[in-house]
């Protein structure tokens, strides 16, 4: 039964100064005291980046057992060997086939497979790599990401920093919304386009918990989002809204 | 000796309607009266593409002949058995990673490596497929595309519909410019972000030319550009400025 996962679109919403300052409540109910094997592939300096996200959630939550998971001499092996009570990972952002190709070549991709046992959190590149392929990254390809294929602790898409078409833009790219109209021209798997401040909480219930008919939930929060469906018109999804009907339609 | 290549941001710039209309002279040039196999596959509708295609040169040049490579029964061999001074190629944009799996399938991509001697001309993604590696594209990897590296008809990388910071935004993804900063962290090959409207046109002179000591020309023009090198500030470039140095330096 796989742990829950709280993947946001990002640090910070539009405005916000203080990374995670918006996300505090669910952060620390997802966290409890537990280690954090914090994953710093996606970014360049990864002692830097792994600092700086120690000391945004200590800013925010009070003291957290931050650890930076590339200093372990093996660590594949440390996810394998996690206590799902005492220990979780969180997968940071920055260019996500940078991460893909990292977490492949060292092992850590196929660990977090096995182990999905193990709370994960995620941001940005740390979110695309939860879904079943990181096929809606925002990112350039700057590296061969040995594969597209990702963790798939959720079965849908997350594309995160979901921006709006500009009504002003004379820019002639496509817009984040032609783009994922493209992704469905090819794939069928639903996609939740993050805006900035939003998240997305699996939580499975334990077969102790009354409500049997609905063990697994899957929610929005934070701020808004835009569901894409192949064959269907995008719609907008409010902040609260429950899309544990999504875990279910996997293709849909 | 490889051929000329005529290299487009894309096909029309901010507040132009008619593609191509911009630059009719050099699609002149460049094309002569040779038959034009158009590559679609970084499109959907491969049919609906080349007409439009089609139409837009007509209505800009007069008549071309222009065929829809996918249409035969075998496009890498018409690639592999094509006359350099009847025949040219054009490959279009759409979405590079689909692109790149198309004619890394069917063997076009091998086809175009082989056959340098034949003109290239691209635009957007099609633009990218020219480059060493498709690295510098701005889509998302909507399919896996079977590799990275592309034809090489230059040795610097593109950025199509290379986009400015806006000063005004609050987004908190990356602008372009920092994701290419992110892709020289990786790699050391040049990156000119061709803003639209520009293009870049490599020209071999032949070896009865007079000019012995430049042979191969790089020119900007169209529009202007920025240029980023490895552990360089990146520069503004203005239309028609000579960037043969960089045929030279490949890595630089």
């Amino acid at each position: 039964m796989p742990a829950d996962a709280l993947l946001f679109s990002n640090s910070r919403p539009p405005g916000a100064d203080v990374p995670f300052a918006h996300a505090a409540e669910p952060l620390r109910a997802h966290l409890g005291d537990r280690t954090l094997w914090f994953a710093a592939w996606a970014g360049d300096d990864l002692d830097g980046y792994t600092r700086l996200v120690a000391d945004a959630l200590a800013n925010v939550l009070g003291p957290v057992d931050v650890r930076g998971l590339h200093r372990e001499p093996d660590p594949a092996a440390t996810i394998r060997d996690a206590d799902p009570d005492r220990e979780t990972v969180f997968v940071g952002g920055g260019n996500t086939f940078r991460l893909r190709r990292r977490t492949g070549d060292n092992g850590v991709l196929a660990a977090l497979r096995e182990r999905d046992d193990l709370r994960y959190a995620g941001a940005s590149a740390g979110s695309n790599l939860a879904c079943p392929t990181i096929m809606t990254t925002n990112d350039m390809p700057i590296v061969g990401p040995g594969g597209l294929d990702a963790v798939g602790r959720i079965p849908v898409q997350i594309n995160p920093h979901y921006l709006d078409p500009d009504p002003h833009s004379t820019h002639r790219g496509e817009t984040r919304e032609e783009r994922i109209r493209e992704f469905h021209q090819e794939n069928a798997v639903a996609v939740v386009g993050l805006r900035e401040g939003a998240w997305l909480l699996r939580r499975t219930r334990s077969e102790a918990e009354p409500d049997h008919r609905e063990r697994d939930a899957l929610t929005l929060d934070g701020h808004t989002a835009r569901l894409f469906r192949r064959g269907h018109e995008p719609v907008e999804l409010a902040a609260g809204t429950d899309l544990s009907w999504l875990l279910a339609t996997p293709t849909s």
